[in-house]
């Protein structure tokens, strides 16, 4: 079974521009707010994961894919799934829908590298690892 | 009786800054969104109120004190009141309190002006006017 | 003969987040600073083109690659090179490097289209077209 | 005799926000830059300040007038003088102005509190204090 992580956001002013949408590169953050989010779910926090096991994760990549634009109040779905495991990295597909959408407005695939304090990679901890197990799912587009 | 309307958001990376806490900046972010939230509960939205009336609301003055700083994935509550009502113009005392907190953090009191599609100041239209007047209440601080 | 396109920006509060680094989606940022200043190298404005020509660019695709951190106060140049010409549509690799150094510590190759008022593809206005070949250049990494 | 620190800076699509003008949030960030722009003129950066003496500058109060619109791609001047010098705390008037403008778009007053490690406030370190002092100005508003 395939599990997506969902967090939903409001469209407000901070996020669009003067073209009347949102600004492209504030999908990036609505997606790290619904990674945040997962990572709460599996039960830590970014803090938490540092001060216990002096590691943090870095985004090493990111291709992103914007298909219709998002507009001022919004409601938006953030939507997230592991999609491959490895032993120092890891990666997401995230898919952002407004309301009542069945395609997603933008999605990206993101690669994620767990760095220790000298930012040197390191192995993930084997219990966060196996919390996202459940999370894998194969890429939807 | 006084109403207060209250949102909650969360602190996420980028809130923060390199010196560990939420960007000054960000404040204003976070009660401009809790003053969005505001104007839904009143049976608004910023589209809307644009569309039907032709006003729109513009910053005109902005008092604001930092007291404590908040941190990453800090849960935040934004507290907003009416503290003036006047024909075209209207103040509001926004709050912003970290979890669990009896104090704010922050707080500002801030002047938003209605103008029409030139800019002009204009009279409030009555329903929205009258639908603020519950909020309004006495400054706390 | 393959020109780029250069402009510096310095790191502020703003862009760092609590990781003590530039926040990831704050590169993008920094591009579409660069990219704008290549248009007005160009002889354009945003609000040139849209007003003149009634076509805005929006973003398609970016494929980011973020190599080295950087960090509060770096002066950053964003150097800005035509990877493809397409009749609607461009292709820009955009790389940021930290002063000094010769290897950049981000790049992405970006994807803009050329649309109309009703966000319909259009091809590109013919002397905008031409300002940009002397900036197409081969990809570099 | 009054000096002013004076630093230019672009409007880009990330400052501005649906309505067509710099987000209200922005122009604090605005000024931030020009803050650390002042610092580095009096031969400091963020960094060195406290690494060398232990100190940083948070913001305690910002007194903020919004008086004009500014819009995308705006070349904005950020104006800045000390108006007050406190042994721990100083006062700066800080002016946004659009190219060729007589009167500012923008203006705050804002309050700056140097702290310890421990967010403690502590005096000033006195060649920083000195170096100050030429910038002091009286309220030109």
């Amino acid at each position: 079974m395939v599990m997506n992580h969902v967090a939903t956001y409001r469209v407000y002013y901070e996020d669009t521009d003067a073209g009347g949408v949102m600004y492209h590169a504030n999908y990036l953050k609505f997606c790290e707010r619904g990674r945040t989010e997962f990572l709460h779910a599996l039960g830590y926090t970014n803090a938490s994961l540092r001060e216990e096991t002096g590691v943090i994760f870095v985004v090493r990549h990111i291709d992103a894919h914007y298909l219709r634009p998002c507009y001022l109040e919004d409601a938006l779905t953030v939507r997230s799934a592991v999609t491959g495991l490895k032993n120092a990295s890891f990666t997401m597909r995230q898919e952002i829908l407004r309301q009542g959408a069945d395609d997603p407005a933008f999605y990206q695939d993101i690669v994620l590298v767990c760095v220790d304090e000298d930012a040197k990679p390191v192995g993930m901890p084997p219990a966060l690892r196996a919390s996202m197990e459940p999370y894998q799912g194969k890429k939807q587009q």
